[in-house]
């Protein structure tokens, strides 16, 4: 079976790249779980033995400790540091750019609004970036009360968050201030898998969606292929059925983006040795 | 008769303050016409020997010459400053931002976007600012085919232009770019006059709402008034009807948006003397 993947599935770039760098680096740990799936954190700790900590006072001399792809407040990277360990940073660089930018236009005297929920690890890095003057907002109700220091205000929005309700916060703030510097830090990720795999489906005989049965960004990617052509949805390589493959010729894959490439690669590796 | 005046009505700062200026300075000369209102541009003639350049050819040695509101092209003020003439400059100062922000931007290296006309005289004034990489547009159809040297944008708006279809412009180009540097130059006087009028029109027994029958603007004010209260439109005290006035106590004024002041003061002179 000839076999296609879609020019943009599973993993995002970030993660992608945060699970190489720890391939690279056997015997060290992470600052946090490197990314949410399980299965993938247990298969670096038996390959590789990349370990998991969970603070900061886990971090033992001579370590070498990675930053995972959401980040890390600014202060918790410095004590790191101090700790006379190796730090390995995988923070995503679409994370590190609002990073980057809240420190400059905090320095330009910017008052600072993100977008985005502040408990979330990456807000909670990116805010830790800035002085007094930045704010994390969820909606315009959150900016109701909001009494800012000057009309100069920058905005960014965590790299997760909708378009739509970005430029909502955006619009409020552009109808009642003199200068909105707005930042463009959200991610296309979620959105590339989905045009990817509307143009794959279109293009093959049949079309295997491989990801977790209940997770929602899954069961979209399926439902946007079986508009095109016959499609299944699958977990892992044992619930795969030959059938499907009968009088086909020309196989797409897409994953979800929290399915790892070696679950993928393992049905590749099947499909490859059906005639 | 008692009288309350709008807490805002009629000529918008920007042209009360030029005609101040051109008055100040009598046997002197506007560059172009100083407002859109022919009976005011006779009275400074006849009142203050303020007369009318439409080039810069008119220009005489040790002539004063006034700059409008709405602004004129860099190098135009440059050509006049050279002439060996006293230059006022009664630019609004709500031009004059756009303007500097526009100059800013472009040293900055960002590409700049000018929402407006451009062929009106502010437009092409605050556009003289900038460099090759400033562009003209009034919707998101004429950005479609626009190639910005980067990804760093700036946007200003005519002063007068709607702020729903400024947000259009923006967003549009929010979603395609890196950083958008938005600059509210839009001016509220308009509708501030329509909020004024609103709220005088409650508190009084009557409503006077002064302009052009044909003026759109002042049809708005009458249509606004006229929910609220009994209301006339007129344009001068020649309209006056003393019957409008029986059994009522305290008269509201409004005044469309080029309506002069010497005008309304006409009528506030007649009613005073009604019982």
């Amino acid at each position: 079976m000839e076999v296609k993947l879609a020019s943009s599935y599973g993993f995002c770039f970030g993660v992608k790249r945060a699970i190489e760098i720890a391939e690279e680096h056997k015997n060290s740990a992470t600052m946090g779980p490197l990314i949410h799936n399980q299965s993938e954190i247990d298969r670096l700790r038996n390959n590789f033995n990349v370990n998991l900590y969970n603070s900061l006072d886990e971090v033992r001399k001579d370590d070498t400790v990675i930053i995972r792809t959401h980040g890390i407040p600014k202060n918790d990277l410095k004590a790191l540091k101090q700790k006379d360990v190796k730090v390995i940073n995988a923070t995503c660089p679409f994370v590190t750019t609002p990073q980057q930018i809240v420190k400059k236009a905090t320095e330009d005297g910017y008052c600072v609004v993100i977008f985005g929920d502040s408990e979330h690890p990456e807000v909670k890095g990116v805010k830790s970036y800035g002085n007094d003057n930045v704010i994390v907002v969820l909606s315009t109700q959150d900016l109701e009360n909001v009494v800012f220091k000057n009309d100069k205000i920058a905005v960014v929005a965590q790299t997760t968050r909708k378009k739509e309700e970005y430029l909502e916060i955006v619009n409020y703030l552009i109808l009642r201030h003199k200068e909105v510097r707005v930042f463009n830090t959200i991610c296309d990720a979620t959105f590339e898998n989905q045009d990817a795999a509307r143009v794959l489906s279109k293009e093959v005989d049949v079309m295997l969606v491989i990801g977790g049965k209940n997770s929602s960004n899954t069961k979209q990617l399926f439902s946007i292929c079986e508009e095109n052509v016959e499609s299944h949805l699958l977990e892992d390589e044992n619930d795969l059925q030959l059938s499907w493959f009968n009088g086909k010729k020309l196989c797409g894959i897409t994953a979800g983006a929290s399915t790892p490439d070696w679950i993928i690669q393992n049905i590749i590796n099947k499909l490859k040795i059906i005639k």
